[in-house]
């Protein structure tokens, strides 16, 4: 039915890679089937200029894809001279997302930098961002607490993200590409380990959608992210 | 209770003042208390270099704000070399809220622009921008059709937009400023005029929400969006 | 004769709204005829680097034009990346016109911008934009005066400015698009309220055009400023 | 009086030095005293798009300063990534003034760009370009002619540049950098072989100035531009 | 006596890891140690517009770097809005080098574009990119030929990069950054397979060097770029 | 045999000519035949902000083109809103070139920086900046000297550079366009006054070029650099 076979609550097969980067303070290569998202945490001593003398630290995030990282070559960013709506609007979400569980106060006058950047894209690279930044985020932080940078806990709670959508009328779960492209429905859901909502973006591809297949997605979506707070768990013992 | 002192489900006093641009196809000026945002239609008989050859049309948005619209004085895009991060999620959001509800095929090879720039905010301008798009888009749609431009029907049905959030933990309608800046829960609705779902936003500002929280917000935002939509039919008769 | 059926040396009908912004210091919606901008003062008590230090403020302006505030929708300059050369000229323009009658020393270490938002364009929006800039910066240095802010005057004149151009052989005051834009000669006029002059700009855009021409345009515009001087003092009242 | 003790009315050394480039069609280094602009023409046997089909051609002119032409060093537009308004409204000035006298149909569908790059600056050096670039724009139309490429006249009449102000209360003609650094009144007049004026710019650096004044300061301009163009009369025999 | 032990002439552990990219027409992981660069080749089938119609193809690169690839984050480019001097030259160095064995006449009217991205970096980027650009580049031509794209032979050779410097005193083969970093004398060596040189960059960073140093750097450059042609042959075995 | 009838060997006419900026510390028009670069040294009493408080100062330059110093008029940089790559590379290499013979130190904390802007183009422009911008530096630091700005010594020795190619087969000295444009190798190289190399980059066009001809090349460089030290030596007598 869907294109993987995969059952319509059915994840990608996700792995977690940590502490795959020589230089940054915590990191993390998700992948959710063939989206593979190189995250790494970086730590500055130091806050921006609008958060100075508050005695609070910042988490923000950065997104970017390799030029081939999707079918067709995209052209680079960088070259291009400025950053796409897309990619801005991604990077909001997931530093948003990542503030949601951090004790600002508790993390000191730091700033932590989250970059996210796809090495292969095959649908849902957002929320496979979010999903890794949260264990490279989680790293950085035990490497201040090895160093006593930090006292008190950061960490809040888990996050994590996934998106659901009606392929073919039916709801599934964690659309890849083929499935993202003809959906009628897409939306991308990001919540906390104990289930608290901390995002929800849905959008009508095509026909508008119902109140009771919305409802249908957050379903899916809460099985989904309880099974990915799992693996977050996994990986860091 | 609220610092507006309206009722939880009540909207702030809605305008909809029709043809005020001397030059535009369309045009409206939507107030949404002392959120103000000028709409215009401007009509290009030719499309977007990927969509020649098609026989459809295309349906877009940009979308601005007065550098003093604001309590403080912003940067004006235009001198700072680049649209933020911000002003592009809600441009995109609003042409896709549009396109939602157009036959893009009826449409022809024409291309029609809605611009949307805020005079004075006090919160909910991207709600209010796409209540107003609407009516500036539907003008511009009859003043095609009163030169034969169009033969079928475009519009497939109205647009409007509202938002919700919980505000000293009461669901309330349509945020202002003052309460946007605190509220703990925050999003954003578009619905068409027949209730189906276009969009959904929702972001925690501080604590997670829960699915009943939500579905309270999503119950507050229907209630006001069909009485938009009513506005709506009565700005256009 | 004029496509207006103006005389010669008639204005189009001026209108000053003040106070139409909720936020700003001082505000003033002026219209030459169908040429409409928003004019907002915002004070900051702080001045630019290069000023630091000199018991001295700054009065600056900036200038923009709506998409749409024009017979063919033009390329929005924020998504564009820069300011035209023609927006840049205008707003040097606005601002030293506006230097040209305060004393920065009066104003203490402050600085008041000045945006001149057209809103709708029929010609003259450089000179709409001066005469309603003065009004805007007037109100915002009462605002600061009934804070204690200022002790002495700061303003030391009115400021006004109208266009004059050679128009089908003759020479006419306050051009709107349609004789702009076919007029030989167009000239831009900023005096003060006790007649001097401020600047001159004239451009022959097909002949050129002889001193005795150019006197007869200047003595129009001493005509038409003295008019607009009294229009900005019934405003201010 | 004057610091470089000329008379009010004395222009500093004017010198026209033609075919100063190996590779442009035409090519002048003017020199104002200490001011040395290098102009160069370029021709292009095409037209920018808006202007392809309709059998005329285009003059268009571009202004830049080295770096170190000044007495501190400015930072270089290329490395800054934009030109600055001041630089482009030059740019537009010199454009404007020599199309004054180019017979746009006669040149056909070409388009020549002429370069006023400033080597050194001593004040005047939009003056000294426009001057200068006559003559440059002269010898690319006689390149044209002496290969057939134009059958009529294309250049019409002369056109010439000059400064005027007042400077310690007295009205001088040709300001250098002290000079025009402290001058009360700034003008700049622009006047055709047959005297003819084609623009006219000035500015009350301080207090505003009287129409006798500004009588006065036309009077000296038409006076140096005569000279000026006698001395390109001269340099193209 | 190296910070790495290396002996003189001893290259790092080398590895060339072939289609790691799903969607690439051909990739490779070129490691050099802890220098992990990931290389795609992507076919266009369509020169760029200064080559059209000339039945020649063009190859091409660009490079960039991860902002964590290095010990302290660098600002990402795409978010600075520019590409740095030092990546331009790099990926300019890349293009030349492929091309220098690539018959552009046999490629046809196709573009194929070498991105090569720094995942890791510890001195080397440029030479290790080059070095696995070819196995790219050579895999995506392999592809064309199963497809039938191409008939004759394009590649001409092989092409491998290397760097050497004096590092306290001794010539030494393929510095990593902390032999890099203090080192007397950097240089970058181009060579195809049959030991012919294409690029040679040498840098002074401290003292001058010598022609007969010089000549010793080339002679570790050529027993190090012949292990790493064999090492490119057996990857494409 | 060379298209300028020059034997192999052989510089084009050079000169040096200093002083030739009224405002610059230091300056140098330097000549190589038909490619004349004007080099200008400006002295500022500060250092960029990474280098603060290290009691050392700095030498940096910049390149630039005028458009029409080509054959073709090039678009101008500062127009086009980025210097190009090959602009970069360039200032790159003059300033790593001059610091490579200047202590540090000695200069206090001082920033020099050297424009060198080409007036004319015909091949060799990077190597006529490098030989005419140690002229500007070594003024600067004599004015500064002069002023007792700084105590020691600071030029440690003479730098200067030329390029050489194999054209038709046969190593030349110093190519001018006609040769650059078809030389099947081009290498440029820097050296000291006392023949210590600084700079090597060799490119082969077309063929590889082996180890020999690369020495060629080299002998022909230490010549013409040798030559080109002696004019810097009566230059500045």
């Amino acid at each position: 039915m869907r294109p993987s076979k995969r059952a319509a609550d059915e994840l990608r097969p996700v792995t977690l890679e940590r502490a795959i980067s020589k230089h940054a303070e915590g990191s993390c290569l998700v992948k959710f089937g063939d989206t593979h998202v190189l995250c790494t945490a970086s730590l500055e001593e130091r806050v921006p200029p609008w958060l100075r003398g508050q005695q609070r630290g910042w988490v923000t995030a950065e997104y970017g894809m390799l030029p081939r990282a999707t079918g067709d070559r995209m052209r680079r960013e960088a070259s291009a001279g400025k950053q796409s709506g897309r990619t801005q609007e991604i990077q909001r979400l997931i530093g948003r997302s990542l503030r949601a569980v951090v004790d600002l106060e508790a993390l000191g006058e730091n700033q932590i930098t989250i970059d996210c950047d796809v090495i292969q894209a095959d649908g849902g690279t957002r929320t496979a961002s979010i999903t890794g930044a949260w264990v490279a985020l989680h790293d950085c932080l035990e490497w201040m607490k090895s160093r006593d940078m930090i006292k008190k806990p950061v960490l809040k709670d888990h996050i994590a993200a996934i998106s659901c959508g009606i392929y073919s009328g039916t709801p599934v779960l964690d659309l890849d590409y083929a499935e993202d492209s003809t959906a009628e429905t897409d939306a991308n859901f990001v919540l906390t380990g104990s289930g608290g909502i901390v995002e929800i973006q849905g959008t009508a591809e095509g026909a508008p959608f119902s109140e009771e297949e919305f409802g249908q997605l957050l379903g899916l979506a809460k099985g989904g992210i309880s099974r990915l707070v799992d693996l977050q768990k996994l990986a860091i013992l």
